[in-house]
């Protein structure tokens, strides 16, 4: 098959790898129909993520039909179209009863295009699969259901159940890029009084302001206005950038809550000089994927609108491509990237003319 | 009267200064029976709170008697014995009716010995007299009391609640001072596994194991020990230093808790690139004093055992002394010193042999 | 001034009587622009509410015009617009202190045309009154605001919240008044994916599809709905009666949750045979009146959408019509008759084209 | 092998049957050390459980050692110890996923000794093994370490839990059979002020007196000593009976809690005229056994003390005359009578003084 092979820093492309097989009798093969590019993909890119070994599939984020499935899976059959979770959870362990599956210690979490192969690939091998798979709706669109393997439970779980945020909040989002706007809707199912992006793109305020929050804000704007009143209920960190960080704590009031969802490469500077009396409360974590049957249900039901989170649509074959226009998104308001596998009779929303809505 | 009066960094005396009376209509008047000093009251001294004036008298902790009320005064009469709060509430706020007193916006908050005239005195003013006093139970220890006013709430609520200390929890507290032993004590309330008390000083580790901490250690012993399991379920800053608040950080496990209760004057670094993925919950705070009420009815109740805090007794006119004694703390193991008004016919505990437990 | 007066089981009238004025130090005079008339309401006038004494006049919610204060009102001030609360508040008793405002031990709690005189009236006594007044923002329509008095808070803290409605949930709604269908819409407030409004009038369920639930049902079609599925995730009783009561004890699936509003006057029979495996849990309540900021946030917000809970617009002193048409509510599908002092000057929306909607 | 075999209503014998085999992957057989006989298995004996059919080995509660594992059971080993939890559950379901394993959807809940032969004989095939047998911990006695297959985590989940137990309440458990005290017990863990015990058996309250409750009360001593105060905040029903489940409606005070634990048959009365608003909460529900880990690391820390609720031990072979001492414990003060496998060089317990308590 083809996949999108990590080489070295800087170095990825498209080459003919071995077929996935079932190894594990919880194993489930998967062809792709739909995949996706996350930042943190760009990050391995990068180098920053050196424990992904040369020769790695990329890919954690897809949606396509399941091939073959190992003896001990239960939840699906040959033919069902699923979501591939980014995480794997073996669903035993005790962070796995607790349904902290990002944490996994029974050989899951995030492994898919990390320290095993991924999704950006015609078919892909996933273990763990009764608790890593989740069968989609008939129906849905498939460039809907992608969003459901990572970025839209990772909104939703770090960032808005982390930061409790509650109906009449207002609720500060600092970045605008792919997981920062669909925080902003995600944040939606509960009522905030105001939902306010922060970036230093004026392509991503721009689209901020399309996607629904209430005002999109450079840094200075949003102080000044925080400065008038009580400051922020919540703030979420969606940059991974030690200054997005400090600013969060500076624009939350007493008892407000900073969640983090970025993901960081240095330490960031806790003043804990001016925080130590505020009453604040500071989370972090990864994506555990709990969410993803409730998002699932919301879509379908019509209460979350997260089409305009894909800008572009590409061939899986042009995932090159994709990562290049992906890694310009500050500049150009590129969101996510959309890779589809073209075959004929393709189940779902081949025919769409949702493409290249950028 | 005679009151422990600030003056600048570095110098305070016993000196003889007004007597208070009623400014406001929710004011009470309240003679001293008994006082107590806190780290804080050391940071003052130290000129490390520039905010507090010179000619301020110093001190939030105190039991005593009521000899006046305002006329907006409802739920205490003079002659009444009570805690005076660390905490002033208006009890009308936003926060204070969120039971955020400690947050309060209406000219509540901590205020005494600090804004305006303390506790270390024969008299106290106490602003809003409803929502910052509480009549203490019937034959109830002056020394137990007193422990009401700050050091007993801000453990439970600042460490233990939200810290969110839970039954069968592997609990760590860093710094063994009397805050720190206080979480020690409070956090049995939720019956965890193993408490764990930090500190480098022998002498409060010592203490530590006498009040009932399963284990006293080390830094290096501690993460000696989490290094061979999954880490502790929640950690307690109870030192006020960026390296304790570092160590709290690497000591839990992922989903666990990190609870400020210490002061600080300087940033912590957060290591965000170790963090961000570990679903971790830090928490700061300055008390509200919500649970004043509850910790009285528990000692009542004989549920919480909090006499072995109290190392020394004085008379009030000894807090100079006092200051010195608990500065020395660490190398001595002192924890509070009780100051007490020597005066005959005091209801309570006066003849007490409960003195000087050092 | 004028006001309605109940005389006995089925006898009421608009009469002439002292004015109030200040009786206690809290209590604030207000002037009532806008009042309106409660299903309890009906039940005093029915004989139901046996300690309502003959003179007593009625009423519990109402806008109007601050007009005097007593000296310890610090929050208002003579001529402010305010929201007159159900609930009266002390403030300070041990419920009060929790935010359980309905079950206030110091002399507050449902005492409006209860206990003491009322709202339907040209002017109103309001005893503790910083805690049972809100001042609106400004722009507000009355016949909005007049909604938080009661029937908001009611619908949201006794259903929706005491009913820990979720996002994704399946909730059904049975009895489809004025309070029942604001719980459908206030339940929108945590994105649930299905809200079932269950009657037996006709003309009830038809405003109930109008105001926004998804399905407006018979009880029968609701049963054989939920035999389908795995039942409902929350059930709201909000028409006061047995039947319902065990209709929505059948209603609900395993570790479901039955929220009562309903005011009773009989038991009902629980089917502990049925329900002591089912992991159920059953609230109760009265309005604590805690959410009023909240949802008047919202409201200015434009995230709540009330408008068509009001059907009808009279004058004030049409007060004993607007119990007869509301009284006839089942039939003729009205919900809340509000009543207008005709007034020239008038401050707000009296010139307002939404009268007389049904 | 032998069991206890039901054969219709108000006849059991301890039979020849045949010995339990592996049927599906997820199996593992057990042979027996220690089983206990349960409240409901006297209901099934009564021929109150219909379902139970003719020919049923009865009992859900054991521990013993495993002797045989199917392919798919991954977390115990031929050899281990274990817990057999009264609950099986297959882990995969949306109710396992949520912890709700009493609610199995997958085939599980409680079907041992219900819908399959259970625990009394020398050998169980426990279906879903991995999630419904616990390892015990080294050194634990076999008659602790039985008591957490149900009656320890039923107390514990149904009874403190689903109640809200908190620091300081006030918690009344009205019967004082083997749930009853295991929830005064299990209730400890919170710090409750004040834990009551009530029953009509005067050999009941001895033995609550003697394992901790702070009073034994007949239920008119209870209605007096509360009619003095507010009401208790937490009453658990511990008896399966309506009359005792009125008794704790009538008990609690405005805001509290009823949690039922006990099996009814017949529905019971709620007065709704007296309590629509009082907030009340009422749980319902059964075991789901995700305690079990918790409560075996608090029995291995010291932190509870369950051995008296043991009062006898006799054969595995006595099971009949078990039943018989069980079923007259109102009168006798009986409370679990346990059954040891009588066999050379088990593992444990064997040689222990600790019998027949009684």
């Amino acid at each position: 098959m083809h996949a999108l092979v990590y080489h070295e820093p800087g170095r990825i492309s498209w080459d003919t790898v071995p077929d996935p097989a079932i190894e594990a009798p919880t194993d489930a093969i998967v062809r792709i129909d739909t995949a996706t590019v996350c930042g943190s993909d760009l990050h391995i890119l990068n180098g920053e993520v050196p424990e992904v070994r040369p020769g790695t599939v990329l890919g954690h984020e897809a949606v396509g039909v399941v091939t073959d499935i190992g003896p001990e899976v239960h939840r699906t059959q040959p033919g069902d179209h699923v979501v591939v979770s980014c995480v794997s959870a073996c669903g035993n362990c005790v962070y796995c009863r607790e349904r902290m599956y990002g944490q996994c210690r029974g050989g899951g979490g995030w492994i898919l295009g990390n320290q095993i192969h991924g999704t950006q690939a015609e078919y892909v091998r996933v273990p763990f699969s009764d608790h890593s798979t989740h069968r989609i709706h008939d129906g849905m669109h498939h460039e809907d259901a992608v969003l459901l393997s990572e970025v839209l439970p990772t909104a939703y779980e770090v960032g808005v159940r982390n930061g409790h945020v509650s109906p009449g909040d207002h609720v500060v989002v600092v970045g605008a890029g792919p997981v920062g706007l669909a925080t902003v809707i995600t944040a939606q199912i509960y009522s905030p009084r105001r939902t306010v992006a922060v970036d230093l793109s004026s392509a991503r305020l721009e689209r901020a302001a399309r996607l629904g929050a209430d005002a999109a804000q450079l840094p200075g704007e949003l102080l000044a206005e925080l400065a008038e009143g009580r400051g922020a209920d919540v703030a979420v960190e969606a940059a991974g950038n030690p200054d997005s960080f400090v600013l969060c704590t500076r624009a939350v009031r007493p008892g407000g809550q900073i969640a983090n969802i970025g993901m960081h490469g240095r330490p960031a500077v806790l003043h804990l000089e001016a925080m130590w009396r505020k009453n604040l409360t500071i989370s972090t974590g990864q994506v555990d994927t709990f969410s993803t049957p409730l998002l699932m249900n919301l879509l379908t039901a019509g209460r979350l609108h997260v089409t305009d989170l894909v800008t572009h649509q590409l061939a899986l074959d042009q995932a090159e491509e994709a990562y290049d226009m992906f890694a310009h998104g500050p500049e150009t308001g590129t969101l996510k990237v959309v890779l589809r596998a073209e075959r004929n009779g393709t189940h779902g929303t081949g025919g769409d003319a949702r493409a290249t809505l950028g």
